[in-house]
């Protein structure tokens, strides 16, 4: 499969990383959220070449994950600033941070601490379960065929996914 | 900056997609955390060459994500399977999911349901604080230099971060 057609797969996955699975794209939009918005701060702070940079911002303000505000309108230059649909990635940055704080992270501690600003507290982020609160993890959340795969299959449409091979894992639901 | 630099910036982001953070890796996790665990499988489930599937796979054997396990020794097969550190990805791909869902989902709805086995029901993953239990997003939480920085400056080494972009950002602490 080419990657360009990795969005056409039925999948929030595969189409969420087409916007922001790529390395460079991760570390421009650490920055973004750490209020680092102009792109001569981007290209000083990453140390990346102004065509990566350039061609990466383009493509995340086509997706409507940032947008351009102008901040001096003179010489034309503006800000990047996360859209509402660029902020709601913050809980798999911070997710990654989790991970990497307790997998990667050498003797001296985290690096960086996050402060949840209703509390005041220094905390660490749990992914909980929206029914009943207690926290998520592999072992106690199993995947099932979603409405956005089985009303496909009803109207004999292509999902772009092998499901036989998922047969023992998922348990598909009738057509609804 | 070289990519093969940012795994020594003092940065969990940058340490972490050093890892995963590279799009073929994650939708083999997706794979692997559908139970998926097969080569062969592997490779018909994505159509990927077997040259850059091995090179995935391989570099996640690497560093701890997966591990192999024989399940047919006369053949010598084996099975790629998640270590702790790989179950600990599954927070960052469900919140993948969740926002996948939310920005990228056509009128269908969302291809696929998580059941959370303890409560069983059909849920949605919520990022929330450790110490009050509220959830977490961009507006409500911020950074701040942790020990894993502090402690390094004090010592005077080299953190590959140029801290002052971030200065009105987050707060420094004294070295402790």
């Amino acid at each position: 499969m080419r990657w360009e057609e990795v969005n056409n797969q039925t999948c929030s996955i595969a189409r969420s990383i087409t916007f922001f699975g790529d390395r460079w794209t991760l570390l421009i939009l650490r920055e973004i959220f750490l209020k680092v918005r102009r792109f001569s701060d981007l290209q000083k702070s990453l140390e990346i070449s102004r065509h990566r940079l350039s061609d990466r911002l383009s493509r995340l303000v086509e997706v409507d994950i940032l947008y351009k505000e102008i901040y001096d309108e003179k010489r034309n230059r503006f800000e990047y600033k996360l859209t509402e649909k660029g902020l709601d990635l913050y809980p798999i940055i911070l997710s990654i941070v989790k991970w990497g704080d307790k997998w990667e992270t050498d003797k001296d501690g985290a690096p960086m601490e996050y402060i949840h600003k209703d509390c005041g507290k220094s905390i660490s982020p749990v992914l909980s379960c929206s029914e009943c609160g207690e926290e998520l993890h592999a072992r106690n959340t199993m995947a099932q065929i979603g409405p956005g795969i089985t009303k496909k299959i009803a109207r004999g449409e292509d999902i772009n996914i092998d499901l036989s091979k998922y047969s023992a894992q998922i348990s598909p639901k009738e057509p609804s």
